[in-house]
C-alpha cells in the first residue's frame, strides 16, 4: 500500500520528521536564523499540553508570574559553572536604537552594558527571590513562568533545536535540603504525568551524571524517551540546585532561631521540544498519530458533496452528529468535533486530516443519511474503513478514544522494549553495538561513576541519558571503565 | 476615617499608583532597565484578562500561532513609515555569544546582520502571509498571536509604559477592503467586550486622527477610557492597514477571475497597559478595587482563631463555607474562594485583600461559628461589616458580586461625564481650561481635519484621543484652527 508521505521513517528518519511536520502544516522556519514560526495546528497541540502541565502546576501549589526577557551580564557573571554552561550561546542586545544610514538601518545608541536575551532564568529570578525572602515565612516560594528563551544554535531543527523555544520553567525555594529534593522530584512526577499519561510517550525517569547536568545544579533528574529512530530525547528536566544560586545571588532567610541560613532552590523546565518528541514517537509513514488527549480536535466530519440534490441534508446531518459527540466527554472535557465545509474533495480532506493526525476521521453521504450511518477510520488503522449506526458511533466515541489512546502507548513501549540491549560486557562491546546497528536504540549497563566517563562517551557520539530511579541492585563492571560498578545507566545517542 | 494606603489619589496620583500595586503585590520593577516583573496577584488578573479574550478572539473565528521574536533590519527597511514609527526604540541584538575577559563577559560573534526584538510582528507577519496566501480560497487568513514585544523607553512606569511588555497581536488578510475594515471594527468592539463588560470600564470608541496612527496604517481605531486622574488610556487598538503592508511584503492572491491582487490587512493589540487602566480605574485610597469578573478571587475567608479552642471548628466551618461557595457559578464559572490560614492576625490579613482588591472578604470566628453566622466587607463598602447567616451568605453571593461590578462601572462613568467638557469656543479656550484644570478632563469639541493639528496640540502636551464613533453630526468650528468643522473630537491630555 501506498503511503500518504513521501519519506518512509526506515529510508531517511530526518527527512520524514520535516515531512510529517510540513503535511500536518504544524510549524515552518521562517527566515530568522534558527527560529521557527508555530502554525496553527501545532500550536494548538501546544496549547492543550500548556492547559494540562499548567493545571498540574497550580494544583501542587506554585504560582504563575512573569520575569524579564533581558539578563544584565553581571547577573550571570555571578554563578561561575551557570556562565561555563550557557555563555556561549545566547542572543547580545547592544543597542537600543536604530538609525537610518543612506537607507539603510544601522544599531545606534550603544548600552552601558550589554543585556542578555534570558536563555534560563535562574539568574535574574534568584535576584528577586533576594528581595522577596527575608524569613522562615516567606517559604517555600513555589514560581512558575510560561515564556520565550534564546539558545543561539548553529544546527537547528524544527521543535527539537531552535535559537528560541516557548517553555514553562519553574523555580522555587525551600528552608531545608530534604524538601527542595522532594520538589525535584515531584515536579519530574508532574512531568511523567503529562507526558506519559496524556502524550502517551513512555519514560524513564532518573538522575544526570554529572557531565549531563545543568549548570550550577547539584542533581539534574530527567524523564528520557526513546524516539522511532532508537534515539534518546530529554522530555523534562528537574534540577536541585542546592545553595549554589542561593549564594550567587544571597537568597538568605531569618530561621526560626533568629539565624541566617541560605535557602535551598530548585528549577525544572519542559518545552516546545516535546511536541517534537510527541510527533518522533507515534508518527508513522501516512503522517502525525495523536494521542486523543492532546488532539485539537478528536473527530472531523467530512461532508461527501458530489452534487448539489441532498447538499444540505448532508451538511445538516454532519451538524446534528457534531453535536450529539460534543455532548459526549473525553478526558473530562467534551469531544473535540470539527466539521469541514471546505470546498475541496472528499478524498483530500480526508487525507489532510489523517496527515495531522486527527484521531477519527468520519465521512457522510447522502447514502448514510438515508441509511442513518457514518463511515469512519481511526488513525492506528487508516486501511480500515468502517461503518457504523450514528447512535452507535456516538455511543461509542469514548471507547474509540481510549482504545486508540492505549494502542499508541502499547506501540510505543513495544518499539522501546525491542530496543533495549542488556548484557553487553565491556566498552568494545558498546563501541561495536552502536557501530553496528547504526547507533540507536538504548543499552543499559553498570556506571562507575569515574568522572571522565562523560567526556569519553562524548567522543563516540554516544552518553548517559540517566541514571534510573529504578534500580536493579546488582553488581557488575562499568561498561566504559571496567571498574566494580552496581548503578544502572542508559547509554545513547541523543537529541 | 484612616485609609489604608499612604497615599491619597487627590495628592498625588503617580505615587498612589505605584503604592496601590505595591500594596497589592502586583508587580515590581526589576533590576533590568525598563522592564517589570509581574508578581502573582498581578499575573493572575492577566490570565483572567488573557482567557476571556482568548475566547472571543477564537469565537470570531483566529486561530492562535506563534512567530520569532526576532526581525531582521532588512524587514524593517521595506514599509517606510513604519520604519519612521519604530526604528527609535527597539532592543537590537548584534552579537551571538559572551566570552570571559579576565572576568568580564563581553560580546563575541558579531551577526553580519542585526536582528531587532520585535516591537510589534508586522513585518514578520507579512512576509509569512506573502509564502502562504496563493489564492483567493486562502483568505481570510485570521491570526493572533500572545508573546512579548520590547520598544526601548527612557521614562517608565509599571504596566503603562515598560520596555518589555505582554500583549496579543491579531494579524489578518482579506481580499477586500470592505471586509478588512469590517474585521478592523469587528475586533475593536471584541476588546470593548472585555474592558467595559468584564474590567468594567467604560470606553469611548473612535478613529485616530492621522497624527495618531499607527506607523503604516491607514486608519487606527481605539477605545479610549478615562483615568481617575482625568487622563486618557488608550485600551485596545485595531488598524486597517490598507494595502500598505500587502505591498512592502508582496502578500499577493490569484482571484476568482485568475487576476492578481494585493491583500488588504489588518493587525489589533491589546496588552498588560490594560492592567493599569484597570487600577488607575477602579482603586481608591484604600488600593486596588476588582470588578468582580477579574478577580483571582472572588471571596476570601479569614479564620479568626484568637486561642487553641475551638479552632479546628473555626477552620472546618471555613471550610465547609467555601466549599458551599465554590458550588455556586458566577460569570460562567465556579465562585473562586480563598481560605487564609497563614499564620498572622485577623486585622492584618483582611487588610491585606482588601488591599489586594478582592470583593468579599469574610471572617468566621468561633462566635460565627456557634451561630451559624459571618461576618464580611465588600470591597466598594469596607467601612460598614456586615454579618449574615450562612444560608444567606451562599445564597446571595451572586447578587453581591453583580452590585459590586455593577457599582464600579457606574462610579467609573459617573467620574467621566463629570470630567467631560463641552462647550469651549477657540483654542485659546482649549489651553486655559487645561491649565486652570491641571490638565484634565475630556473635551469634546470639533476637528477640522487640518493635517496641522496633532503637532500643534503636541506642543502643549495634549493629543486628539480620538473622533468617536457616535457623532453629533453638528456643525461649529474646530477648537484647533477655528475652520467651520462637523467633526466631534475628544482632546485630552494621555498616558
Ligand atoms: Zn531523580
Ligand atoms: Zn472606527
Amino acid at each position: 500500500m501506498k503511503n500518504a508521505l513521501r519519506v518512509r521513517r526506515s529510508e531517511n528518519f530526518a527527512d520524514w520528521y520535516q515531512e510529517v511536520i510540513r503535511e500536518a502544516d504544524m510549524a515552518e522556519n521562517s527566515g530568522v536564523r534558527g527560529c521557527m514560526v508555530i502554525k496553527p495546528w501545532g500550536w494548538a497541540i501546544w496549547e492543550g499540553f500548556q492547559a494540562k502541565l499548567d493545571r498540574l502546576i497550580k494544583e501542587t501549589g506554585h504560582d504563575n508570574c512573569y520575569f524579564p526577557i533581558f539578563i544584565p551580564v553581571e547577573l550571570f557573571e555571578k554563578e561561575a559553572s551557570h556562565v561555563e554552561g550557557f555563555a556561549k550561546e545566547m542572543a547580545v542586545v547592544t543597542h537600543h536604537r536604530l538609525v537610518n544610514k543612506n537607507g539603510k538601518l544601522v544599531p545606534d545608541g550603544e548600552l552601558e552594558s550589554p543585556l542578555v536575551v534570558r536563555p534560563t532564568s535562574e539568574t535574574i529570578i534568584g535576584e528577586a527571590m533576594a528581595r522577596w525572602i527575608k524569613s522562615y515565612r516567606d517559604l517555600p516560594l513555589k514560581i512558575n513562568q510560561w515564556a520565550n528563551v534564546v539558545r543561539w544554535e548553529m544546527r537547528t531543527r524544527i521543535f527539537l533545536r531552535t535559537s528560541e523555544f516557548l517553555w514553562q520553567e519553574g523555580h522555587t525555594a525551600h528552608a531545608t535540603r530534604e524538601e527542595a529534593i522532594e520538589e525535584t522530584r515531584q515536579m519530574l512526577d508532574v512531568y511523567r504525568q503529562v507526558v506519559e499519561g496524556s502524550m502517551r510517550i513512555p519514560v524513564i525517569a532518573g538522575e544526570k551524571s554529572p557531565g549531563e547536568r545543568f549548570p550550577g545544579a547539584d542533581e539534574t533528574h530527567t524523564i528520557e524517551a526513546m524516539m522511532q529512530d532508537g534515539r534518546a530525547l530529554q522530555a523534562g528536566t528537574s534540577h536541585f540546585l542546592g545553595q549554589n544560586f542561593a549564594k550567587a545571588a544571597n537568597i538568605q532567610y531569618q530561621d526560626r532561631d533568629g539565624g541566617l541560613s541560605y535557602a535551598y532552590t530548585t528549577s525544572w523546565g519542559a518545552s516546545t521540544r516535546l511536541i517534537g518528541a510527541l510527533i518522533m514517537t507515534h508518527s508513522d509513514d501516512d503522517g502525525l498519530r495523536l494521542p486523543p488527549k492532546m488532539a485539537p480536535a478528536h473527530v472531523v466530519i467530512v461532508p461527501i458533496l458530489r452534487d448539489e440534490a441532498g447538499r444540505d441534508e448532508v451538511i445538516l446531518a454532519a451538524e446534528a452528529l457534531a453535536k450529539r459527540l460534543r455532548a459526549q466527554r473525553y478526558d473530562d472535557e467534551p469531544v473535540r468535533v470539527k466539521v469541514d465545509l471546505r470546498d475541496d474533495s472528499g478524498a483530500n480532506k480526508r487525507w489532510a486530516w489523517i496527515k495531522k493526525g486527527v484521531p477519527l476521521v468520519v465521512e457522510i453521504g447522502p447514502r448514510d443519511v438515508a441509511a442513518g450511518t457514518v463511515a469512519f477510520v481511526r488513525r492506528d488503522a487508516i486501511g480500515t474503513k468502517r461503518s457504523a449506526s450514528l447512535d452507535e458511533f456516538v455511543a461509542k466515541i469514548g471507547d474509540e478514544l481510549n482504545e486508540l489512546d492505549q494502542k499508541l502507548h502499547d506501540d510505543a513501549l513495544a518499539y522501546r522494549k525491542a530496543n533495549m540491549v542488556e548484557g553487553l560486557a565491556n566498552y568494545a562491546d558498546l563501541v561495536e553495538h552502536f557501530e553496528k546497528k547504526g547507533g540507536t536504540g538504548f543499552v543499559v549497563g553498570k556506571y562507575s561513576g569515574d568522572p571522565m566517563i562523560d567526556a569519553k562517551l562524548g567522543e563516540i557520539g554516544l552518553t548517559i541519558r540517566c541514571l534510573p530511579h529504578e534500580q536493579s541492585g546488582s553488581e557488575g563492571q562499568c561498561l566504559v571503565t571496567g571498574a566494580p560498578a552496581t548503578v544502572d545507566a542508559i547509554y545513547a545517542k541523543a537529541y
